[in-house]
């Protein structure tokens, strides 16, 4: 294509800054996302340290001028993706675009509406940074591959889902009716809880069966649990045989998973993310 | 086939009325499903919240209007499909003609013979109508591939449940005898109850052997309960596959998912639904 | 092969007699089978039964003598079994074969050496009884695909659990080190008892850690149970689809599983059996 | 090669050193990695019974002294190594290198630091030489195909467990602030020792949410991890039957698990292991 000079040097210098930020071909590259993602480890090690009661005044001082830093520099990460992504609308709306603007939002919020309240939910929020992570396994063949694998049998999950959510709506509520709130058993919602707490075999014990039929109803339901725990597994694993095939035969898209593109295709046709090799 | 035309438009009638409730070819009838399933979903919250005991009174009393208009609705549902459907009585012995009919039939009950223990069974009961969710699964490919890989692996679940309940009998009875009732293994059922708990590994904690002998016994079971726990999900994943590859022979039954169709087939061998494509 | 006329006769009446108790090709044998699990099933319900204290006294009585009628036709179905044997003393030494005896021998043991202790040892002996379900179930093709599936990953499956042993007994020490006999630790066996009940995702929680090092090393505790809890299931799933391709290529022996027989061959190259088809 | 006659006489004499302890090719050396294994089991075995308080005197001295002949034991074995290996530098930093070094290192300084603390170090070190009986098992197909499985699918466990972590330290975070220290959620590193207790399914219940937005919380934290449990379960799947697949085409490396060797390599290209066959 043949711009005006001064546009295409506008779009090699965006280019390169997108290039830095979003690729990894460059050593460079690939040491801002490392940098970005130790980062992101210190500031969530930071918030799990300043939540231990007790802590020196120094330490906890400390903690709260290091929450400064984090937001500043993840304000600025924030800025140089919308302003490097080749489409910064859609990045803005994409999913890892929405986090990244989520993590820095409280802090700001938090500078109006001070409060105890709030500044938890800030911590909480910029947990979610932690996903960045996964922007770097993005990258990597095995980890996109689990990606498609979930991808592909997303129907499949979706379908198990509402399987399990139906069986321990009728358990729960056939324990709610045979145990009763004397047992522990106060309401549906709360013996839907227990329900979950049995099928996924977590079984906390706060909440248990007492009554012989309700100690059988409950057998039931965890030797359902326990082949239905087969389902998902199977699943994935068809799931992901699926995809190695896949990635055989074509290439899938890092940001959105996509497979099957044209073999001369350079960007996915779904999200126009640059595709890989 | 030359009906004659009284016949022929009755028939047609019913057609239309068959393809409305069970089809999902035109997007009327997909709506139908789709509201359908909304209602079903609202009367299930209904009877959940319904059991969260400090209502208000207003909110109760609603609810309980709100029973009313379900029943209505689901009877209208229920006599539109005896109607429609190609073998009515094919349908009413159908797995769905029988949760249909049970999940109307409680609330006249209810009428006859009033009483709290009742309304509670209607309310259980009432819950069996998400079972109609499959209904809609059933006709994503991703549904009925789940449904074929556990019927073609139906014998192999059913050996596999053999084995569990010979072990946690086994296992129940030994912790019966080693720890007795002092240790609250009261009787062998309840020993069975606790082994059952083990094996599968939910692990209340509200019975667990305190005695060394018992604490070794238990270490057994959780290890082989461990073990097994893989073998259900190798047959569901075996099957998963196996359903694939017939997936890709031949076209599967959406009432029955029974397989391998002659190429001509329109209608299933065993249970005469109308086969896709 | 020429055998003198009344070496034949008895050959064919004691393979008739063979045939009927070990086969499964005569509608009589296939009764005999039935008849047999059914004997099993209720003679192990009657063990259950008889724990649950407060009986009415007849129905105590009933069971004792129940138990031996069971005794009695158990004790004719393993002499029958000696004589219809092709190789008696091979069945004799035979995983089954020892089963069948000790499920008869402690009825009259408990003659001789009488005592509560030695009747309720008998009662958990005749539970194993049930394994006996499996020589039907060994005769469907889908079982015996478990038992060749299991077969081949028999190795396998002996390395995952040394892992497993190494890793509990290290945690479980770890423990003990760390949390004491104060939190509940009280020795190195209770310890791996503890890391048991944790990597096998039980979770009784009679024993949990208290200090904030114990909760951490717990965590690397589950976490690595939670990852190697994919072994097995990979193992199994693998050996599984072996199977099947070893299935399709050649019979297995519903004896002893062994694979891969000649075309020509009319019995087990192993153990004698006679191989189907 | 041509050495000088001595060079290639000790040459001689420090391989056939190496073949007895590291090799399985000859009877003798069979029996010396079996004798190996037993002195391990029971070295541990030792360990443990110690452990349980109230043991008689003479019992506790006898394994007193026992832990002086172990230590001998392992001690020549390990110099027995460092001869006979054909890289004695690479085998000293190899694992098993390591692991034999660290076995035996403690009951030394324990001589300079007594001390009960050191005495139960020394203990739980010497636990780790059970790890020891993968070095025979490496020998075996079964296990090393399970250790290539693994070796294979490195990249995808390590992007799950990414995962799992942000999944736990957000959950945790959440319940720390719905709950409270009230409920037991002291802090956030407790709130994610439960969030872990919970997703792994172990769920001892020492912990656990009382208020209803806690259980709903707690609810999607254990469906999620019911799951996940399923990715790494197909992962291991997946490469169980890669790893089949690449045995089927090359050898594998017995000490690293590197596969694809040039069919003429007689050393692993990445270790210098002799390759088997």
């Amino acid at each position: 294509m043949t711009d005006a000079p001064h546009v295409d040097r506008r779009a090699r210098w965006r280019r390169q800054l997108g290039d830095l930020i979003f690729g990894l071909e460059t050593p460079l590259a690939r040491n801002y996302d490392k940098a970005l993602i130790g980062l992101i480890v210190v500031s969530v090690l930071a918030v799990v340290v300043e939540s231990v009661s007790r802590l020196p005044l120094p330490l906890r001082l400390l903690l709260r001028d290091l929450e400064w830093v984090f937001t500043v520099l993840f304000t600025l990460d924030y800025l140089g993706r919308l302003v490097g992504a080749r489409r910064p609308l859609r990045y803005a709306l994409s999913f890892y675009g929405i986090v990244d603007l989520l993590t820095i939002l409280p802090s700001f919020v938090s500078l109006l509406l001070p409060g105890s309240q709030y500044l938890l939910v800030v911590r909480a929020l910029r947990l979610l940074r932690v996903f960045r992570v996964f922007k770097l396994a993005r990258y990597s063949d095995q980890a996109s591959l689990i990606g498609e694998a979930l991808q592909a049998s997303r129907e499949k999950i979706t379908v198990f889902f509402i399987a399990v959510l139906t069986l321990v709506t009728v358990f729960g509520t056939m324990l709610y009716m045979i145990e009763g709130p004397q047992n522990g058993f106060t309401s549906i919602p709360t013996s839907i809880y227990w329900a979950v707490v049995t099928v996924t075999t977590v079984g906390y014990g706060d909440i248990s069966p007492k009554t012989p039929l309700g100690k059988f109803i409950a057998t039931l339901a965890m030797l359902m649990g326990y082949a239905i725990i087969a389902v998902p597994t199977g699943i994935v694993s068809a799931g992901l045989q699926e995809a190695q095939e896949a990635r055989r035969q074509g290439r899938s898209c890092p940001q959105c998973g996509l497979t099957k593109h044209d073999p001369d295709a350079h960007y996915c046709k779904r999200c126009g993310e640059n595709l890989p090799g």
